[in-house]
């Protein structure tokens, strides 16, 4: 089976013109087939604040009303989305940037919950057919944070649960490689040392870390979406430092999470 | 061969929600492989305002400078694309919404003149191989008038010109028609009557009208670019109302230009 890169870049990464440019350098020199799945960063609250509108905070979360969907949709799918496919094309990348209501490659439902939070979408289906036939024919697929519900709705969709659901679904396919890059060089045992590293995790010292209180709070969910993927039939996941991608791809650098006990 | 339809879709549509909506119903309803090229309307205005941002308009053009590429980015190959996109899959149209970085379908170059436009494309090349396998894929493909010059530039392109390019472009392999569709019936005798549609205009028709003075100049542009098209390869190209869709298509409304002398 062909090897299937799936990487999420986190927002401080798109939000440092440098850091990204270097980042997208090495993701184009991947020889094997990759999805890029990117998050927001701060240029959709900057927009928010410049055109005056309140962002509406409901339990430490980013409620998405409205005008605020208008603004994430023009900032993700097009102004970071297009910026990143450009500069993909100028490194010999061939890309096509996408968001989940093109090719109706992610369908979605808006959230359900007690607290409404507003426009936001829960996946539902990843087209795979559409993802495998593009791939055939060009080099890779940027996927920006926005699905729709398949009724005309765009929602607001969390970037790394985006790249854990497409990683999921294409495992059948490939051999999935799910790949969390942000401005850290790992899981780390001291969340202010970049030098602590931890450099694998499995369910059991999971377990251990956890019960031990060293895993950061902000580390759990990803975490735990990376051992959902895991058992889904995604064959590695590896979370670390954008910058250090190649190392990441190469098991030298970052957290590899697998599976055995 | 099978048939084409390019169709451009004016701005004046995209503002009025209700236009919009009935034009993409038409649009998913035709049978045939189609691309939709959609300008850009007010809302680039009205952000550019909104963020206290200078329009400059130099000789009746907008220059686009780096702060205007950013909001037509944002607001043409993000909001009015994805939101296009979303509702031609609500009317079972699978569509897939490009800008001219995307797959590399449009490279153009920074327009060189004595005027600096600023950040303005003129269109180099239509990848018709990428556009093609989209089109044997899906149901049709939605471009935004954004390309990219392969240097990682972005560049805010005419949508009619593209319309244009494209459906030159794909005359190969496909029996093209190029339909411009608008908020007028067609070319008119009388710019302010919209029952004085021009049904039928050849080179010969076209030269006496013009020397006539009956040509409304904003008109001109756009039947030079039909007589061009036709002359590169394209089959037919129709010119007309956009709420008349399918009597465009039937070749019932709007004008018809035609190369027979």
């Amino acid at each position: 089976m062909d090897k299937l890169y799936v990487i999420k870049i986190g927002g401080n990464i798109i939000d440092d013109e440098a850091k990204l440019s270097s980042f997208l350098q090495s993701f184009a020199a991947i020889k094997e087939k990759k999805i890029l799945v990117h998050g927001g960063g701060k240029m959709a609250t900057r927009l928010a604040e410049a055109m005056g509108i309140q962002q509406q905070i409901v339990e430490g979360r980013r409620i998405t009303d409205a005008e605020t969907l208008k603004i994430v949709t023009m900032v993700y799918a097009g102004f970071i989305n297009k910026n990143i496919v450009a500069q993909l094309q100028a490194n010999h990348c061939n890309a096509i940037g996408l968001s989940g209501a093109d090719g109706n490659v992610i369908l979605a439902h808006k959230r359900i919950s007690a607290l409404d939070y507003g426009f936001v979408g829960d996946i539902d289906l990843v087209n795979t057919t559409v993802l495998d036939t593009l791939l055939q024919i060009i080099d890779a697929v940027v996927l920006a944070p926005i699905t729709h519900d398949g009724k005309g709705q765009l929602l607001n969709t969390n970037a790394d649960t985006i790249a854990q659901e497409v990683a999921k679904a294409m495992f059948q396919s490939y051999d999935v490689n799910l790949i969390y890059s942000f401005e850290k060089s790992g899981v780390l045992l001291d969340a202010d040392d970049d030098t602590t590293v931890i450099g694998q995790i499995n369910p059991s010292s999971y377990q251990r870390l956890k019960s031990e209180g060293k895993i950061f709070a902000g580390m759990i969910p990803k975490l735990d979406n990376s051992f959902a993927a895991l058992n889904s039939g995604v064959k590695k996941v590896i979370i670390g430092k954008a910058e250090e991608l190649n190392g990441l791809i190469e098991g030298t650098k970052g957290t590899t999470i697998n599976n055995q006990l």
